[in-house]
């Protein structure tokens, strides 16, 4: 009966799981968490906030559901002998320790809010947004806060701006870039995003560093580039931590970013040791080169490449398009590939169609514009990015990644089959009109 | 300069002509409509009829905006001379003839509604579905109506049907066929349709035929089956015929369903002459037999390739998957590629997998069912058909029309990359739950 040991019980550690029961019937799969609570849901926090999710402890999965998978939670593992292949692993409560052998072993740990070392972020009123705690800490800050700020403007800090914005406060969203979500989208795209900020009433600083945060205990402003900005909550989105701690004292090769390197399999450098979701690196899809993706998207694909082959699969992990979505208080914004900026530090030339139309016939009510903007190699007439804003942008930024994946060509893109009704769609598909606007400048 | 001739200024007769501008610009295009108006959306039609379209005549476009196309509008081409390769045209209002010369030509002349021989469909107050008149007639009828009975549980069908129960009239749905939407949906997803329709109160007949409208001038009952229903207002969705005297006159041959035969450029038997959308045979993309499609998104494909083709280019149709979209009352309902009959009567063998799952992640509110169907060939392990019910159906049967043009095995597709934010999707992708599905019994 092979012994199947996950550490880590989020998204990549979860679906490891499931999968490898289900690829090995038999096995024995055992998921050490350190955590006191079951699988839960970071992306849902800034929505608890807002008040979008009413109870945040709904974000907390219910205990194991996985059939033949033993879950331990509050259980911290200590040590990795690999060797013997064996966890060493203590219960936080009564202290008690263990050994857990395992034929196979999955490093999930994933990772830890990152508290970037600006002067006065340990002061009291100045969150991260990564755990339940966080959530529950903001909750419970906000009946006596009046204005926050947000100190980062990729995906988690724009939705936590909202949030911030929709429980009542004045909210105000520092990007030390000159763009929001400048990851993810071209600067003319993240302007539909300023415009939908500015409408609702989100103030932003961008291409501006945060000095330092003045207070005493408590914050109280904020300096951010030459300019001091009253404060009384601040929420720091500046990304997250790997939590490689575990992994690297067990002789764990680390790659060029920092986290667990693994080849295509998942496997890592130590023999039957796997690792999968934030604590791994991953690579781009199209230009192989490593990146951090840190999306539970990407947790959960690699969850299950590293589970099927912990479990005597043999799966491979082609890599990532970090296929995105985020939302500026409802505003859909989604994204999937290389953007512009991206594919010139990759030194691959290209071109754009940009166009803006609508979701739904003119004569439709509640017709909403919908922007979208295809990235494509000149020569081959590959796509090789997507960005989308507008109700519908997540479905059709998946079928451009699927697209990417495919390898299609823009001619192929602007000739796809879509439906149309009056109450969903266009006769005419955006990402058809988007191809066409590629096409002619070919 | 290239004369091209386009008859017909609906979605296949618009498109050809768009595109064979932007093909050759240097040539005359000239589009010849019968109708007395612009092109208009017949789609939105039930919409229109239901309230949600405030404004019936907003679904007629305004005069043509096609820079360089010039679009004569209630002008009745009445012959082809294919040797001369002229179109005798006359003037509906002043009756005046001409003759209009062309190098290439489009036939792009559509369908007209169907009112099937069943005696009594000649009372007043029984209508059909397809021209601007037929909707103004049914809007004017509704306030002296009371009980409507609409005949064809087709998507337009069931749209009438919402519509009329939406503005506040008793209304019952008949279908010859055991199912509603049999052409689109397999039995059992059918189902969901009628808990839907049962949900807002439209009841439903199914698997009887109408075989008398009863009443003094105006219809007041209906024969079904062996049953005797009130209704002093009918609406027959039962299908379009295609417009094909014309070209019948003219020589053109026409397929075995009995509509206009084109190759895979969509030329016609007469050299220079082109036939797109409604009045034309199309092929399944996947068995290779021909169907009627009679969509609009099949139109405008295909007006793409006649109007490009007519106008010097060289492309290629490549058949369809009726990949369509209709509304029951709110519920989206979507499909694409062969159904378990299609595939059937086509002596093809399939494995299906169904889920029902969320199309938000549980903690969200709001949170729908969704409903999604895939047909597979178990031996080649190629997706040939998909059928989605709830929100976001349409996009992702696009995906999924996209996946079948692609030739993707269901391993492919269990294995998309896709984005997730709570607001907007789960965490896993139905699609993907639903090819796990198969994968599991296979």
């Amino acid at each position: 009966m092979r012994r199947v040991v996950i550490i880590g019980f989020q998204s990549a550690g979860l679906t490891a799981a499931a999968t490898a029961r289900m690829v090995d019937r038999e096995a024995k799969v055992t998921v050490i968490e350190r955590r006191m609570y079951a699988t839960y849901h970071p992306c849902g926090l800034p929505f608890a906030i807002g008040g979008d999710v009413p109870h945040i402890r709904h974000l907390v999965e219910a205990a194991s559901k996985l059939p033949g998978v033993d879950v331990h939670i509050g259980t911290e593992a200590k040590a990795i002998d690999t060797d013997a292949k064996i966890v060493e692993i203590q219960d936080r409560k009564t202290l008690r320790k263990g050994k857990v052998p395992y034929d196979s072993l999955v490093i999930a740990t994933g990772s830890l809010p990152l508290r970037p070392p600006i002067p006065g972020s340990d002061l009291s009123n100045v969150f991260t947004l990564r755990t339940m705690r966080d959530g529950e800490e903001i909750l419970a800050a906000l009946p006596r806060a009046n204005k926050a700020l947000v100190v980062g403007g990729g995906p988690i800090g724009l939705e936590a701006a909202a949030a911030l914005r929709e429980s009542g406060l004045e909210t105000t969203l520092v990007e030390m870039q000159p763009n929001v979500l400048p990851w993810m989208l071209d600067p003319d795209m993240s302007e539909a995003v300023l415009d939908q900020l500015s409408r609702v009433g989100i103030p932003t600083i961008l291409g501006k560093p945060v000095k330092e945060l003045r207070g005493e205990k408590k914050v109280s402003s904020v300096v951010v580039g030459e300019e001091e900005i009253q404060a009384d909550l601040v929420v720091l989105c500046t990304g997250v931590k790997p939590d490689i701690e575990l992994a690297v004292s067990a002789g764990v090769e680390l790659g060029t970013l920092g986290v667990i390197k693994v080849d295509d399999h998942l496997r890592t450098n130590i023999p039957d040791v796997y690792a999968a979701g934030d604590c791994v690196e991953s690579s781009c899809f199209l230009t192989k080169r490593p990146i951090l993706s840190q999306l539970a998207t990407t947790a959960i694909r690699m969850g299950k490449i590293a589970g099927a082959n912990a479990a005597g699969g043999d799966e491979v992990f082609p890599g990532v398009l970090n296929t995105i979505v985020s939302s500026a208080y409802g505003l859909e914004i989604a994204a999937t590939g290389l953007t512009t900026r991206n594919a010139r530090d990759a030194g691959i030339e290209t071109i754009a169609g940009r166009i803006r139309t609508l979701n739904k016939p003119y004569f439709y009510p509640g017709a909403e514009p919908i922007i979208v903007k295809l990235i494509v190699k000149p020569k081959e007439r590959r796509v090789i990015g997507g960005q989308v804003i507008g109700d519908g942008a997540a479905e059709r930024v998946n079928m451009l990644a699927f697209a990417i994946k495919q390898n299609v060509t823009i001619d192929e893109l602007a000739r796809i089959e879509y439906c149309y009704a009056p109450p969903m769609s266009d006769c005419i598909e955006p990402l058809v009109v988007a191809a066409e606007a590629v096409l002619r400048r070919l």
